[in-house]
């Protein structure tokens, strides 16, 4: 857990410093879905979070360290990978869930992705965001195989994930077709029973 | 096919106008794997390209016009899908030539990503390419079902060529992850137990 990258000795939670840490990213946030990563600025979020813009800077330094420090804040978040009973409604809860953050005007989570491929800084901390939240599913895989849901040996927990949510992310970000309600439950199916086929074994 | 956004009437295949044009896109397409998006420049691509300024401005305008020409001139290569006798193959052999494309460095496929994120005009020209691309590769699914390879009935073409190259694109391009040499066969492996067990049966 970080307080950002250059937190002041004086943090507490709750106390000012988290307070304009709130502030801050929130209107980091709101600048990049609605300007995109382009029209971030330093002068830009400090007008929208109300604090000056020297704050800004002392804590932040530049564009790249609101990003970065936007990027830890969203892996600091208490989420949690869906638990339904089973690996589909698991897998099929999970990319309703990305659908959505990817479908949402404007959406976060593609500002981010555009300024990851212009930013160097933001693109480490976004790799190792999208790490820890993938590493965070594998519980999906273990309780599906304590079940009996999946072949005997051992499955491969992280390429079983990819398989079921990149066609959201390729379809959406890269291919930019229209939400289809059904993906999220299509691309689980195929994930599963390519998984029960054998084909994630170990 | 078209020769370009602004052709001149005078040009003829393999004539001075074509000729320009291949200069030009070259020049884009060297500047864009070197310096990216950002970088690229009407004055560095006539300069590289040993073409006036003003020609360059007076056939494709702006950047945009030089980034939406390169996307249909790849479209326009005579390209191929893979014809290895199986559906296994031939998915593997296309994940291999997309791996390729996007681990080369510097990439130009992913320069062309990037640039897509901050140009409406070139992510227009670049889905309408994806969308050319996979409709050609239908035709690996339609040989497929010929030999018998698939389960009875129609099988959705499009979903199971996006389950087998998503993992592709979503792993090098938005993860970040280094290139794995048995991913290409991994992915088609799975796209394929999935498709025999009927997920994207219609």
């Amino acid at each position: 857990m970080t307080d950002g990258p250059a937190a002041t000795p004086d943090r507490r939670p709750g106390g000012r410093t988290a307070r304009v840490r709130a502030q801050v990213l929130d209107a980091v946030r709101a600048e990049l879905a609605e300007r995109g990563h382009e029209g971030l600025t330093v002068e830009g979020v400090a007008t929208r979070a109300g604090v000056h813009r020297t704050t800004v800077h002392r804590r932040w330094h530049d564009v790249g360290g609101l990003l970065v420090d936007v990027i830890d804040a969203a892996g600091e978040a208490d989420w949690r990978p869906p638990d339904t009973g089973s690996l589909h409604g698991d897998l099929t809860a999970l990319n309703e869930e990305i659908q959505q953050s990817l479908v949402v005007q404007p959406s976060f989570a593609v500002a981010l992705m555009a300024a990851s491929f212009h930013s160097e800084r933001a693109a480490r901390a976004q790799t190792r965001l999208w790490a820890d939240r993938y590493a965070q599913c594998e519980i999906l895989v273990e309780r599906a195989a304590a079940r009996g849901e999946l072949p005997c040996g051992r499955t491969d927990a992280h390429a079983l994930l990819i398989a079921a949510t990149a066609p959201l992310y390729h379809r959406l970000v890269l291919l930019r077709t229209a939400a289809d309600p059904h993906l999220p439950e299509r691309s689980a199916t195929a994930a599963v029973a390519a998984a029960k086929a054998g084909a994630f074994s170990l």
